[in-house]
């Protein structure tokens, strides 16, 4: 299949997600209140993780129907750990809108938060499958909530420390990041009929394209274009998040290099200046392309376990989706 | 039956819920994420609702084991909101102990109250039930989520206006507080066996009880002793909460009487003599007696709403609750 095909099959899909989050989120009273629950989902996103779930069950020969809810309860709760994470990590902007709790008040974006988490499980109880599935389901997507609030709060917790190891590192992207999507297409492949077993494959290759995910996003946070990404430069730098590649460089910088990165980084106000000679440190030490080249096994590696599930238009979805999440610049 | 029997009862459900609550929520790391998790569930409290709950499914004749679950769900939700309330009110002591962002700090608290509503599902999944009540049960306990969020949303809301109706702080404390108790009743009799339309009934009594509990709430929080309430004298008016005291002394204070109320409310900071004079005024207004008249109808009408049920021992467990919610002192 050619590309313009999987990208229309994205589009589409895309559209539905748009569709449907619309509809389940419609202003009632309290209308400010509503209004703040709307505003993250509506303001746009790539809708990754429910894409992904329509898509695996697609493959299986699931209807979009009735893996629907699942994939929207993936985005609420993503959206909803993006309200509280922003709150968190004090930042102002995402998908170009001013966040929740910027655009309305702090205490209101916590108890939208809380509410888009509410409405996620909400769409799970329509999923018409068999009790002991759905009972299946509800545990592992909780449990994905639990080792997300894990992952934040090690996130959070690494900017205070110095001596992160990129072990520490791939376990804190695996539950932040990975697991979101390993759950999409574990469910996803639940849902539509195959045992655990095989599930649990489908649940690896999500997990795979989460960490190649998480990883290409360290490097766009750090060399990304700013007018592409959304983001401001160098972020993860100003807050001193211990990504992949800085913990590289710290591994790999000879003595005063790697002392004046330390400083930089222990900065309470970094310039951009600051930022700039942080990034010529990192990128002097090679890190860049050893997050790369990290990003890009995760991605061989997913593609990878998608051998033994049918050849159909929507496993080479699957496929593109593992390229795409290394090869992407936003 | 009498009291002490009634008492042996619910002493030993909260024994039981203590027990499954310390179960659930073990130390792990990371360690001190896992301690902000545990902090409120494990500084006490009644444990209204999961007591209701589990008396309910005994009533009719179920085991406690086939609600425990669904018991601990509830009390684990309840607790998520009181953290996430907490940082919102800035509220710095609870249950005698600093609130969670107190002894943590505030994103710490935000993500320990997510892991708990999210433990809280992983429970619900814990559910041997079939697929149908399983799914209502889920819709239902979403919905009582959403409607929480939107009390609590209002409550602060109320606070910026002087404006609000008894009608409006009926709606509002039915959503923030007794929702759940409705929720703990209805979900337990399906859990039960019972059909949705007699589920609702004992949906009905929980919801009555609920708002007769707030409305004692509102009155301890005015003239409670503090010694036993563990809350502040006049917290509520140094809030600018709208309880049902101020909306009904707003309603029913001479002109001059009311003016003076109303300046004292719109202080920034309230001394000990504005409060105590703003207790004397809703006192002289016969407010305390209005709303004590008003707590008491609510729960006479959940105690007509028992008649259909067994008359068993756990039937006279839900009356003496229903007396207890109103004639509490703390």
């Amino acid at each position: 299949m050619d590309e313009e095909s999987v990208k229309r099959i994205i589009k589409d899909l895309t559209e539905v997600v748009n569709k449907s989050l619309d509809d389940i989120l419609q202003i009632k009273d309290p209308k400010r209140f509503y209004e703040a629950v709307r505003w993250l989902p509506m303001a746009g996103g790539k809708r990754l993780r429910p894409i992904i779930a329509i898509v695996v069950a697609r493959m299986l020969g699931a209807e979009l129907e009735k893996v629907l809810p699942f994939a929207l309860a993936l985005e609420l709760t993503h959206n909803f750990t993006l309200v509280h994470d922003d709150i968190i990590d004090e930042d102002e902007f995402r998908r170009g809108v001013p966040t929740v709790h910027m655009a309305f008040d702090v205490p209101t974006a916590i108890i939208a938060g809380d509410t888009l988490f509410a409405i996620a499980y909400r769409e799970l109880s329509k999923l018409k499958i068999d009790g002991e599935t759905l009972r299946e389901i509800l545990r592992d997507f909780s449990q994905m909530v639990i080792e997300l609030a894990e992952g934040e709060y090690e996130d959070v917790e690494f900017e205070k420390r110095e001596d992160v190891s990129l072990e520490e590192y791939v376990e804190m992207i695996r539950k932040k990041t990975a697991r979101i999507i390993q759950t999409a297409c574990y469910g996803a492949a639940l849902i539509s009929g195959l045992p655990k077993s095989k599930a649990e494959i489908l649940g690896k290759y999500g997990l795979n394209i989460g960490l190649a995910f998480q990883i290409q996003d360290d490097i766009l946070g750090l060399i990304g274009d700013p007018k592409v990404t959304g983001k401001p430069v160098g972020s993860d730098i100003r807050k001193g998040k211990k990504t992949i590649l800085i913990i590289h460089a710290m591994n790999n910088l000879k003595d005063d290099k790697k002392k004046e990165l330390m400083e930089i980084l222990r900065k309470e106000k970094k310039t951009d200046e600051d930022v700039n000679r942080a990034v010529e440190l990192i990128r002097s030490a090679g890190s860049i392309e050893y997050a790369k080249e990290k990003a890009r096994e995760y991605s061989k590696k997913a593609m990878e376990l998608l051998k033994e599930f049918p050849n159909n238009e929507y496993k080479e979805v699957l496929k593109y989706l593992a390229n795409y999440v290394v090869e992407r610049v936003k």
